[in-house]
């Protein structure tokens, strides 16, 4: 399958095509920017149409990553959000519908639930985001269900819990934590360190993509985050176990998403989809390759990359 | 209080700019395009934030009722009510932010809500839009709403009801059975015509958009839809009563939005809004209007207008 993968200057994006190369795909990736040189990413902008319909020319199958990730951004510039996640998502469709692509997978978040009115949440929970990211997230995977069965477009949205692995943006708390711990400084967490996330490893979500690339199922949302429920205080004892540094508490940051317990249940059933990788053997890999990167090109492992 | 207008050529906003102006606001309308040499309204974007930062300079408050509120064009063009109705609606949002303005009212509507969970549906039912025109304008309301948690700009969104008045879309049904009652031809049903609405008069919504603009409630949505439930077969037999034709049935259209009945209470008890207007006397002084504009001026009735 020729599959075009968007948003791969991203942190999501190159494991997932990553992973469909080795599955025996030919990839495509696209971003708005890419590194310098770097011409295995063509150059495409979501927000135009022309860019879209050139980039899913002859294109089988499509991983929609791009678009702005960073909650942060989304918040400091909801436009920038609503242009790159909507208009962007809306053009790629068309684009898609207009070539005859056979399968879209988009990116969906599981933050698009907002405040749990019960949990674990599985796909029947309504959907009430009030943040700009999870809102035009949100917009984006309606439209993707409106082109499956409006337009014939056959498309899959993944509601991803929040995803860690090599390449995370510097701003995380993994690569904070980590690098914290290298340079031997103070871990520093904002608040008390009891909220909780389902971190779900990079190469899990990977292989949720291909799944979903693959299936013929379509015109359906899938929860694909990990069962294990870690404290943010449990991710740094665990650096700490492991790195010469020890945890300092700082007041807490307004704007963080509260927690919410998850259910994959219809990834697992359907897609036969379930996550491979325990969170310490992932995180202590992932302090590997920091500790591998930092050194040799620190400069990568710090650039900042606003879509993903 | 100095008002802008958004969607000054469309529909429902000069119902809304006159009875402002009747309650002594000072308006200004914008909209994209307007009437050839109707300087009254202001040429503003909503694509482009250079222009709602023009546009809202000097504001108090805003009624933003531009964008694509024609379904079908949103049906055939996702991507420009995708532009039009959430990046638009972030930039006007972002330059009110930036301009101090001290209320929006954004237009939303009754279609937010999707496939009924319960009936009559109130402010708390889940939303679940499933087509390019509700999904994009439900990101739009839920912006709003963000703007006013996060970045303290006052918002109140109302739901409409499907709207009826002078200065319809001649695609309206309320236009075609008009016109073609006029005409002594045929009025024709697609589908069975006993689908029903609760179609609310352009001046009941006006007096909404009012009492939201000056009220000091904020951060709410408030459907704001008339009691009254009419079928399509009962507005076509009051048509026929009143002029030389009679009704003929075809084929149901497909996309048409299943019908569904809305709770205007929470308007009524925080706003202290009620529709005044019942159906009939609604509904025939529409059709005299009509009478008495399309043998002056049938070019200005049957004027296409995109956005309203």
């Amino acid at each position: 399958m020729k599959v075009l993968v968007t948003g791969a200057s991203g942190f999501v994006a190159p494991h997932v095509a990553k992973h469909l190369t080795e599955l025996g795909h030919e990839v495509i990736l696209a971003d708005i920017n890419r590194e310098e040189g770097d011409e295995s990413v063509i150059l495409a902008d979501l927000t135009s149409l022309g860019d879209m319909l050139d980039a899913t020319q002859g294109i089988d199958g499509v991983c929609h990553l791009g678009g702005v990730g960073d909650v942060y951004l989304a918040a400091t510039k909801p436009y920038v959000a609503a242009s790159a996640n909507v208009l962007g998502t809306a053009n790629l469709l068309e684009a898609c519908s207009i070539n005859g692509v056979k399968k879209v997978v988009y990116a969906s978040t599981w933050e698009v639930y907002g405040e749990p009115e019960y949990q674990p949440m599985d796909e029947k929970h309504p959907c009430n985001p009030d943040h700009p990211y999870n809102i035009t997230k949100l917009a984006g995977e309606r439209l993707a269900m409106a082109y499956d069965h409006m337009k014939e477009l056959p498309t899959v949205a993944l509601r991803l819990g929040t995803v860690y692995g090599a390449g995370m943006r510097p701003n995380s708390v993994f690569s904070r934590f980590i690098i914290q711990g290298l340079n031997e400084e103070p871990i520093t967490i904002a608040g008390t360190g009891e909220q909780t996330r389902q971190f779900t490893h990079a190469s899990d979500i990977a292989r949720a993509f291909a799944l979903a690339l693959e299936s013929d199922v379509h015109g359906h949302v899938f929860n694909t985050v990990a069962e294990e429920v870690v404290s943010i205080r449990q991710l740094a004892e665990l650096v700490t176990s492991v790195l010469p540094t020890k945890i300092e508490y700082l007041p807490a940051r307004a704007g963080d998403v509260p927690p919410a317990l998850i259910n994959s249940t219809k990834a697992r059933e359907v897609l036969g989809w379930s996550p491979a990788t325990d969170f310490k053997t992932g995180l202590f890999g992932l302090i590997e390759h920091i500790k591998v990167n930092s050194h040799a090109a620190p400069s990568h492992v710090l650039a900042d990359s606003p879509s993903g």
